[in-house]
């Protein structure tokens, strides 16, 4: 199946001469441009596969564009962002564009070499997911290549953001324990202290958006946050700590499904049951959250669809729109599972 | 933090000068190649950073590297792949090497996709996980560029290879489960026809090895084998199967850790009970078997030493080794857990 190496190299005008299409389609099918139509891609594709097209870097780097988009992960454990990631790579099958990611991002440094490097290599595009760096560092990044910002609110004229509306989805969850009759409800935190990031990270808005639904339902003297941090080990950590309360809490929101593995574990160490002793709810609605024997009650943030809008997003921004600015908010919505049930008591 | 632009860029004279050691040494802890002594690349390295040193690509790519590393990766679901890329980014710390990943690689035509890609754009090296691909195309990728392959066997005198004795850790599973006193123990295999792979993929090599071992055992009646695939879906189908065997197994070895998830969650749903009514090992020794609820029987690979051992043959190879090609073997090891008890009959 290997070609021939003295064969003449594919050219988009043979695509376009097999797909019996113009070469300006071809190259809106390519770059991801709007104006074609499905049956165009699908007709562009076949030809792509049977002709064998590979684009060139080389000789495209010289018209200024290198078809490359680089996204940061900060970590490739978390099972939520392969949702992304999906959503990402989907809606980008069909152009010429290769994603790149950057493993590994756990924290300012890391970010900056991450993005530093994306940039040297004249990446055309970045998505940054949930990153931590300072306002001013993601907008350093924003001026140098276009740029989208997934899991991170706030707003800047330089990058478009797509994120979850978390406090709605903190809200459906204490609805969902304070509707089956818990009151005892505390939630695990990933800790922060930097203003700026209080102000736009998601697991800040999902403690404010526990903050205010506890008072809505007349539980603000249960409120009870644990600050650790967003993996297993934080989930472990933070229900140790909750199961030494002289009252107990009869329900733990952790922030993330991969946190609420780690209340899991420290519940089933600590000789209790879930949810017959206690109840656990999550956030991301992971395959984790969906795998039987673990069945966890968790809040869809619907990563697939975060992936295909900043991909909309950052074509749009390629393809030379600079303002204004974009916001998607998300709705997130409840997926009920076995790990929550009425207390006991 | 934002260095001001108009500042003179930061050299690699600049770092020598501040650490007080030779240009030759820099760069030498810069490629990662053999010499620099750990004392050597902590000063270095506190001078990078002290300086903010970035290194240019575009100025590198004209001397010919552009210290960029590809990683394939076939699945980021698999909770395998990450102790691999951990040890790959590990090595590369002290580096001036940026690992990326390219994603999505679930089959052949994606993996041609996505190598070509990194071909294409001048990366210095290329480490493919688990690739499907025939023989001929892995060839023509390390014709093209420093490759080393991770989890296949067979050798080739153009790319290195690093894998575990995966017959090894068939057997340590086997005797482990006929040591419980286990007969009946079948085995859940990823479907393989093409004649080339069932010689080289890790998967063909455990269910041999399940078979010899089955045999040495005396259990050779009892050898069952499902062939589906290595996914959560791939064990939940398989053991669906086994389920209904009229001579139900008492202990299941599925292939990977994510497999045995599938199998957990079909004996889950049958109403049966795990170590009670069957056993389940898997193989990978993820965070998910490690995990508590869990609990899951597998078989260390070390993924870390894996990737540790690619890194340090790809340099090798970057540095301009063309031959011998090497082979890399692990010894795995076994790591009991509670899904695994004698059978109650």
């Amino acid at each position: 199946m290997e070609p021939p190496a003295a064969r003449r190299r594919v050219t988009i005008v043979d695509v376009a001469r097999h797909a019996r299409v113009s070469t300006t389609a071809v190259s809106k099918v390519l770059r991801g441009a709007y104006g074609a139509s499905p049956e165009m891609r699908a007709k562009v594709r076949r030809s792509i596969d049977e002709l064998g097209y590979r684009p060139h870097t080389g000789a495209r780097a010289l018209r200024g564009q290198t078809y490359t988009i680089g996204v940061m992960l900060p970590d490739i454990r978390n099972p939520f962002f392969p949702e992304i990631l999906d959503g990402i790579t989907g809606s980008l099958e069909d152009t010429e564009y290769q994603v790149f990611l950057g493993p590994g991002c756990n924290g300012e440094k890391a970010e900056a070499r991450v993005t530093e490097a994306m940039i040297d290599r004249s990446m055309d595009g970045i998505v940054m997911v949930a990153p931590v760096s300072s306002r001013a560092r993601l907008e350093h990044v924003a001026s140098a290549v276009p740029t989208v910002v997934i899991g991170r609110h706030g707003s800047s004229p330089l990058y478009d953001t797509v994120a979850d509306d978390d406090i709605e989805g903190a809200s459906l969850v204490v609805g969902h324990l304070a509707g089956l009759g818990h009151r005892r409800i505390a939630h695990i935190d990933h800790h922060e202290t930097d203003p700026a990031r209080l102000a736009e990270m998601p697991n800040a808005r999902r403690a404010d958006g526990y903050r205010q639904a506890m008072r809505a339902h007349g539980l603000e003297e249960s409120i009870d946050v644990v600050s650790t941090s967003y993996t297993q080990e934080g989930g472990y950590e933070g229900a140790k700590q909750l199961l030494t309360r002289p009252h107990r809490p009869t329900a733990v929101f952790a922030g993330a499904d991969v946190v609420a593995m780690g209340v899991l574990e420290a519940v089933g160490e600590a000789g209790l049951s879930v949810p017959g002793d206690i109840s656990v709810a999550g956030y991301d609605n992971t395959t984790l959250a969906a795998f039987a024997p673990i069945s966890l009650t968790s809040v869809d943030q619907a990563g697939h669809e975060m992936g295909r809008n900043a991909v909309r997003l950052l074509l749009d921004r390629i393809a030379g729109r600079h303002r204004p600015s974009s916001r998607v908010m998300l709705s997130p919505t409840l997926v009920p599972r076995r790990t929550t049930a009425p207390p006991s008591s």
